[in-house]
């Protein structure tokens, strides 16, 4: 089959990715570490970093093997494998991307110390980002790749089904229930350590920080990054484990998540759809669902290739000294995307030419002919794009709403609170409306199809985009490392330019992680439906996926699932205070019992932050983590499938609200602050009478706001994927055993 | 026809409750004022709440007038003449109510003064506010009444289309555009004036507030209500303005939603279930559909004479000059209760005795028989006091949550802040399993008639939770009124005492605010999807009613919509901010131009402020609700009913989380602010070292809570309530006209 071939881009890409991460690994690797003081302390900060990681994956091990077991047991063994390589894709990436981290800071830090140079010091912290970026894809594809070898799936799977039963769409349940639980298996493995990274990471770093901030700024009032703060190795710590190994395995989910949901989309609609269109004898022919089932994977490759060669440009370019580092990260992730959009036309053009005209525009959708899937794709580059500028609009002190909210810190803390908070909520509106024009957008033009390879399109680059977000964590713990090891201001002058840029590229690739998840459930979502409505397509009671919202299940079912984000973001908020407690308790304790510590004199014990950290978060997320992931199936198992539809439905909605409103409102209140530290707000400067209680309002609304940001908005994109994975792994369980319909209640 | 001779109740009722109002208002009137400061400061109080509903109805009036010529030009005569009626029947109840209010106030202080007596001052005050409970009953009913007599609506109307053109089925769009938009011009007509009294009330309150605090308490520490500060008075007004006319106006337009969706449900299922059961043979009988039209507006009735018994219980039993007030108070409002169950009981039983069983059962969803309404409605009511319930313990200090927020003051403003966050999102949960749990109760037990049941049992008693709930607010100014005029200690504890009860009842109040507004909304949207899915129905399409939350363009909508409610909530925010920084500009003018006016020697100018406060939250209130009334009216032109539909369930849905969630986090911060002051803290005593940080942090969260609680809380439901009611009376306009149908992109 010529089709098939194609496959090949796609292990050449994964082979290229990871190939180029080794490469990047040992060439950061063998960079030079300077001064001893640099060595010890980022030594600490790996050390910390790998204890917390051991820590989290044996406790993810046990975890994971149980529901490993449980899918096994009840669901099918080929799910529960998916499930494990699932995992260990995710967790391999994450492990890497870390190690890497730690390697790459005082490397950096370093490099800015030898050279003064920004160009070459960019090099090394994009370098150390790029690891984790290509691990990420690289991972993801890998997986995919084995599991289409392990099982033939893809389009082996489904000759078997072809080849003993056609029409296929009688034995569509076959197809159906081992392809998409054994595909959402995967995705569920991907899930799980995505949620212990992202949420346990979002604590742990969160915890550090507000612990090591409100006893060191506040109470012994020494700078941040101070070496005296016995909590301070924890905070870098915290760094690395949550903006580096949570926000690769966040996307690395959601990546995963959209391909597979293109490719269960493409098998789902070609299963049902073919149904209602038999009498007008329009069929889709089996070349046509493999250009749907092999479209996702091959547009990941292409993207990836895409990605290797943007990186690879700002790894080899010459850069001047003094370097517009914005702009070459810029140009690095528009190679990436530009190939992507290239790459994505051909594949489009090429695999789906050919096909009847009239079975892609009725059966699919397909309102451009081949190009269909393109232009879909495109609409969800573009969608993410927009979502991004807007987040920097709302959060970056160069437009007015973040001046605002400097401005109001004049009037006090409880202003500086209610104006972030209005902005927050405000923010909401204008990406909502992109989202919803791209997804609208990408369905006129593809049909369900279209949304899923939105997903896909807008994470095709996600290699260039990690990287890019990897490199600023990396650049933050640079800075820190200066700070420590008592350099001269010029290294931390370059380290800091790195990582204001840093966050302005995380500003954008926040739009991206809720767009690209809002898109991925939202798609995940109409697989779970069709999973559960097929019967009844077949049967003839419905005639195309459709979820009643007025039904009254289905409706408290929304209410609820509405209600899940609210809380676990509550519980989380909590989480972040008990952990810091701990901390600021240690850190006190510290400062007591330890003579000289303040004095610079004596040795913090930083081992023993970094171990209240690593089990306060752990043990904290346990029960938000719980409710996340036992809610759908024990309401599925209670009230059958139609709850849990709404369940998700709810959840989804109201988990993009409050994302971009916690990711933005704490975007803007950081901002806010270091507004008025630069001094832009009128009347208020430095060492001036009356700056003080300004600067502590905004301190406010910024410790407020870290949780917000860095902890709730990044789980929240976990929480309603995690939820929609594992729902679509239960659903056919849900259909056959629940209570409701065992009652005959409904 | 027999069973409307039970209408003459529905007129009773009015007529007694009426009666009943002016009795209440001329004896109280009657009573003494007290000193010459006394009747001073109450004039100005008076007046200026005068002065700013004067201003209000005017800009209400043009905006009316525009409305009803609107509706009388593209929707009908009755139409607009219904919206005219609604806006009148909700403008006088709210100007009745609020007038008598700043009559009581001094009058209670008085009796305090005089008599040193708990339970009579408390008789005063609670007469007072009982003249708005029994006017927002009363006059809804009234209202309804007009509209029955003149359009002959209820009954005759369908009489009308039943002797044309029987069977009704196939001229049910001529019973259902005349019917359903005539009753839901009325209900838009309160809605309107809701809106002007909650939100514009909503910012005026608490930009007062805001503004006298800032200047006051923070700048020039001087005590809360003091009379040297020129805002002053109009922060007693605006406990007018926004928490007795505002709240009487949002329960008046609930309780007429709540009993027009029954109505409306009532018509629709018998127009369009009948279609689906003719097969059967299950035709539901004209007797049948008007039990089903007359139940609400009777059940409204007998619950209001239950009113009328509960209140006259409390104003003539003997109570001790100790009286348990918020014993008495809740025995009253269980008697009104209590009478309503029974009326509601028998009623049921009557109304749907004799009808064909399985009709009821099979067509109607009646399972428990002729009882099916009455069990609907207990559920109703239960779930609102549980809701209510529910929001004490998270808000009231003698529970965890808000002990914790009260203890995390400690550690500064950014914890209160945080932990108050938390506990208001952990709190959206348990309500909403409330409401879901009575919405499927509801539903299972009759049908979907069921949830307007539910609906209207939760506010049958309004009448007697008005009352209770005005009854706060007068005391509360009675006791501003007593700090101002210098009257002894004793007299200020009386009033506090009374105070105090009021805001305890005041969150159960709140309960029932948000679970009747939920109530109404979902049979709203039930009544809208009717309306716009009703040809369906008949042309077999579908058959039932549906709204496919994973068609495209539905689910756009519906992530839009739950966007509407953060949109409105940040603008509502920002608009008090607005509002009281003018306010506090003013008050600075004043300190710094009136000579002598912190000494007591000059007195400040309070007409100034009020007229500040009334110009500002007009002012700054017209965006938003622009945006609430515009977004359903222009989306459903260019996209259409589907759209429409979408955007009502994610609105309902994120409006019913945020408002829990302002509501609860907001009363948290409030009360945790109290616990500290009454030494509940350990080792946080008032005048020890150290109390006044804590007091800081936690005035912090008050502040940031006051506009949460009192704005945007009580304006989300106005939100939904509006949206709902104006797609419903525009469905058929959209139906026919929108932009997408005319170019045929759906």
């Amino acid at each position: 089959m010529a089709v098939e071939l194609l496959l090949i881009i796609v292990a050449a890409a994964v082979i290229l990715a990871c190939a180029c991460a080794a490469l990047n690994y040992f060439t950061t690797k063998k960079l030079k570490e300077g001064t001893e003081r640099m060595q010890e302390i980022a030594s600490a900060i790996r050390v910390g970093a790998g204890a917390f990681i051991k820590y989290e994956y044996k406790i993810v091990s046990v975890i994971g093997s149980i529901v490993a077991a449980l899918l096994i047991i009840f669901v099918s063994w080929q799910t529960g494998l998916a499930f494990i390589i699932g995992a260990l894709m995710s967790a391999g990436a994450g492990f890497v991307g870390m190690k890497i981290a730690t390697y790459a800071n005082v490397r950096v830090t370093n490099a800015a110390n030898e050279t003064r140079d920004t160009g070459k010091t960019l090099k090394v912290a994009f370098k150390g980002g790029s690891v984790m970026g290509l691990c990420v894809a690289g991972f993801a594809l890998l997986g995919a790749l084995l599991i289409y070898v392990i099982f033939g799936i893809a389009c082996h799977q489904i000759d078997d089904v072809l080849g003993n039963t056609k029409p296929i769409w009688t034995n569509w349940t076959k197809l159906d229930a081992g392809f998409t639980m054994t595909l959402s298996g995967y995705a569920l493995g991907c899930s799980i350590i995505a949620l212990f990274n992202r949420v346990g990471g979002g604590i742990y770093t969160k915890a550090a920080d507000m612990g090591a901030d409100l006893v060191g700024k506040t109470e012994a009032h020494i700078p941040e990054d101070d070496p005296r703060n016995p909590a301070t190795i924890a905070d870098n710590v915290g760094d690395n484990v949550g903006d580096v190994a949570g926000l690769g395995s966040d996307l690395l989910e959601s990546f995963v998540g959209a391909m597979l949901s293109g490719v269960i989309l493409g098998c789902e609609i070609y299963a049902h759809q073919s149904l209602t269109n038999i009498a007008n004898g329009l069929i889709v022919s089996e070349a046509l669902l493999k250009a749907m089932l092999l479209f996702p994977m091959i547009f990941a490759g292409v993207g990836l290739i895409g990605c290797v060669v943007g990186i690879f440009y700002l790894l080899l370019v010459p850069l001047k000294k003094n370097t517009n580092v914005h702009m070459q990260l810029n140009l690095a992730t528009w190679i990436s995307a530009g190939i992507s959009v290239i790459g994505c036309f051909l594949l489009s053009f090429f695999l789906f030419k050919g096909h009847d005209a009239e079975v892609l525009k009725q059966v699919l959708g397909f309102k451009a002919g081949n190009f269909s899937p393109w232009i879909a794709a495109v609409l969800g580059i573009a969608a993410g794009i927009i979502i991004g500028i807007i987040s920097e609009h709302y959060t970056s002190y160069d437009y007015k709403p973040t001046k605002g909210i400097a401005k109001s810190s004049k009037e006090g803390a409880a202003l500086t609170i209610t104006e972030g908070m209005a902005t927050g909520m405000i923010s909401c509106m204008l990406p909502v409306i992109v989202l919803g024009v791209a997804i609208y957008g990408s369905y006129a033009v593809a049909g369900m199809y279209g949304v899923a390879c939105a997903a896909i399109g807008m994470l095709s680059f996600v290699a260039a985009t990690v990287s890019v977000d990897t490199y600023g964590p990396i650049s933050d713990n640079a800075g820190g490392i200066a700070e420590m090891s008592f350099l001269e201001p010029e290294v931390r002058e370059i380290t800091d330019q790195l990582d204001a840029v840093g966050n302005t590229t995380a500003a954008i690739g926040k739009g991206f992680a809720i767009g690209s998840a809002s898109f991925a459930t939202l798609s995940l979502l109409c697989s779970y439906i069709y999973a559960f409505r097929g019967e009844d397509i077949i049967k003839g009671v419905i005639n195309m996926i459709s979820l009643n919202v007025v039904d009254p299940l289905t409706l408290v079912g929304a209410l609820v699932g509405a209600a899940i984000p609210f809380m676990f973001s509550g519980m989380l908020i909590q989480a972040v205070a008990k952990a810091a407690r701990r901390m600021v308790e240690e850190v006190r304790r510290q400062f007591k019992e330890i003579p000289g510590i303040l004095e610079g004199e004596a040795k913090p014990d930083y081992e023993n932050c970094i171990k209240i950290s690593s089990q306060g978060s752990i043990k904290e997320m346990r029960i938000p983590c719980l409710v996340a992931i036992a809610i759908p199936v024990v309401s599925g198992f209670v009230f059958g499938p139609e709850f849990v539809g709404g369940l998700l439905v709810g959840a989804i909605i109201s988990a993009i609200m409050l994302a971009i409103y916690t990711g933005n409102a704490g975007g803007a209140w950081d901002n806010a602050k270091k507004y008025i530290e630069s001094g832009g707000v009128e009347g208020v400067k430095k060492g001036e009478e009356g700056y003080d209680a300004v600067h502590d309002a905004a301190v406010v609304g910024d410790t407020v706001g870290d949780p917000l940001k860095d902890t709730v908005g990044p789980s929240l994109d976990i929480l309603i994927k995690i939820m929609s994975t594992i729902s679509l792994v239960m659903v056919v369980l849900f259909n056959k055993y629940n209570l409701f319909d065992a009652l005959h209640i409904v």
